[in-house]
């Protein structure tokens, strides 16, 4: 039996938002601990990681673990339906996600699961040189400011300052911010805008990211509720760029 | 003689945006008592009667009744041009429907009448088994929730609950409403999407809407003004379904 | 060497956004007294100038004349980026002009300087009969409304209104407005509408607009900063209307 019950589905909404603009299809895997997924894109450059632990839920209950496979269309389809104000409870049926929402009338949506054959991917453990937080806003207003000259946004840190950088046939962009972390190090790999951007939609669930960073490394940002009863992660890889 | 003076556009604009997306010509007959219109749009499935009240203007005069033959897109956008400080006036002239906007300038438009053979549809007299009301944001949602999963949508009412529902290939919709009216009986009629979708745009009308239902029975969707002034309402024929 | 700083970027944007719907590159002409454009669109239709003075800068240095050749897209591109709160830098270096915006981040952009011939068009002098202030509102709601009959409007004045009037298949569209100045003269000339729809962009840059209008003559279009240290205005051909 899985039941679980939010008085506020925007940690829902955003992550989702996010999520289904990477991914078509997510295993969900929840036991007594709560709610995870890890799943990788179809060109395999990005990896999303989503964990909202039971105490985050006003009722959580899962007596078993289950894995609900789902469309993740349908389902932000049907979580843009919800309002601010709706009490949100989950549960499963027989090839069903039950999502209500309980307002001045109730609201029930049933989306039907699918069968798919999966193997949760396992996150790849990386070993960054540096990691700072920024505000998520300014790392929203980086990629598109960086989006009127190029396609590809280079991303950079240094003992000061986070940086990032793109450059294109009509002109330059260039962004600095004073960290104020402690970083020894120096760090710089570059991206793709597009993909950059598909996360950026996740931007209720915390106004700060982390960021870690390294030469040519892949880049990972990670979301984190302020009560650290949730963790929205992506893991995007860098781009490769041809000497010239 | 016609002449109407209104200090608020709202319920004229209003109105028209849902009339003016079922037919493409209407006939406005006027009269001492006020302004009426019955429309049928040309697939036969949506009735739509207005009727405004001589009370609900602050100035309305009519010597002898007439008939304002007009093409509603051509209302409408003159309509949207109000603003919702400005006074409103009507009045006709040879060939011409004259409204007038009155703020910091006077604007005026002058559209031309058109030249329709025109024998006003007989509202269909329905006996209903049931009819309650609901708040207009209610059968919005619904609406909206349905389209989610399909084209169409079942309306329900028993003695406790006012239901829609919506079944498709990647899930189910379903909505219960306490109504709290006296209801006996139980009606339940399936609808096209699209076509209640046009009249949800008269939302300015009022908060409330009236729904009269039966098995299998067209629907009727009323909306009145408090002062009972004025009334919009659609009758929408029932989608027959095929045993499958 | 030239270095100019402003603390609110909405002049800029608002010049910039109807300048760059009537031409694709412009020659920005800075001395020591500020910073000026003159430029004519393809079709030779419409003639605009642009004149901001030293004194409406927070900061204006600038040695010797410079000649910035820019495309007009690409710069309101990135003056859409910057924030209201955020400080403005421009300044110019080998081949950029390079705007900076100092807010939470200190963002730049470099926009390459395009190579191109060009003699700065002197403005045609005219001798109007008529000239008068109306609200800049005004004109746009004008604008707006005679776009539902027609594509083009006539503006009218004489010695008590300000009037606009569009003739179409369907309608006819007019306005009055009571101007409240001293014009002895009455003046009629008629206009493009999508020619007067780009200059409306501006409608930051001041609330009222001076319209100087003569039979058949073009019009022009002022708008003036209250503390007179800018001002941006659009000469606009009259339409030849052939006789029917």
């Amino acid at each position: 039996m899985f039941k679980a019950e939010l008085s506020d589905s925007s940690i829902l909404k955003s992550s989702f938002d996010a999520i289904s603009s990477i991914v078509d299809e997510v295993q969900i895997q929840t036991d007594s601990e709560g709610f995870r997924l890890d799943a990788l894109d179809r060109s395999h450059i990005t990896f999303v990681h989503l964990e909202l632990k039971a105490s985050l839920f006003d009722e959580f209950v899962c007596d078993e673990p289950e894995k609900i496979n789902i469309d993740t269309d349908e389902l932000m389809k049907v979580l843009k339906r919800s309002k601010s104000d709706d009490r949100v409870l989950m549960s499963l049926d027989e090839g069903n996600f039950i999502l209500t929402f309980e307002g001045e009338a109730t609201r029930t949506f049933k989306i039907r699961l699918i069968d798919i054959e999966y193997d949760s991917p396992a996150p790849p453990s990386l070993n960054y040189p540096t990691e700072f937080e920024i505000p998520f806003s300014l790392l929203k207003d980086s990629i598109q400011d960086m989006d009127i000259f190029s396609d590809k946004i280079t991303l950079m840190v240094d003992p000061e300052y986070f940086k990032a950088f793109a450059q294109g046939e009509f002109g330059d962009a260039n962004i600095e911010y004073l960290h104020g972390e402690k970083i020894d190090a120096s760090a710089k790999s570059i991206f793709s805008l597009e993909k950059i951007r598909e996360m950026l939609k996740a931007d209720k669930f915390s106004d700060i990211v982390n960021i870690s960073l390294g030469d040519d490394m892949p880049v990972t940002l990670t979301l984190r509720r302020v009560a650290n009863d949730g963790e929205l992660s992506f893991l995007l890889a860098p781009r490769i760029e041809s000497e010239e």
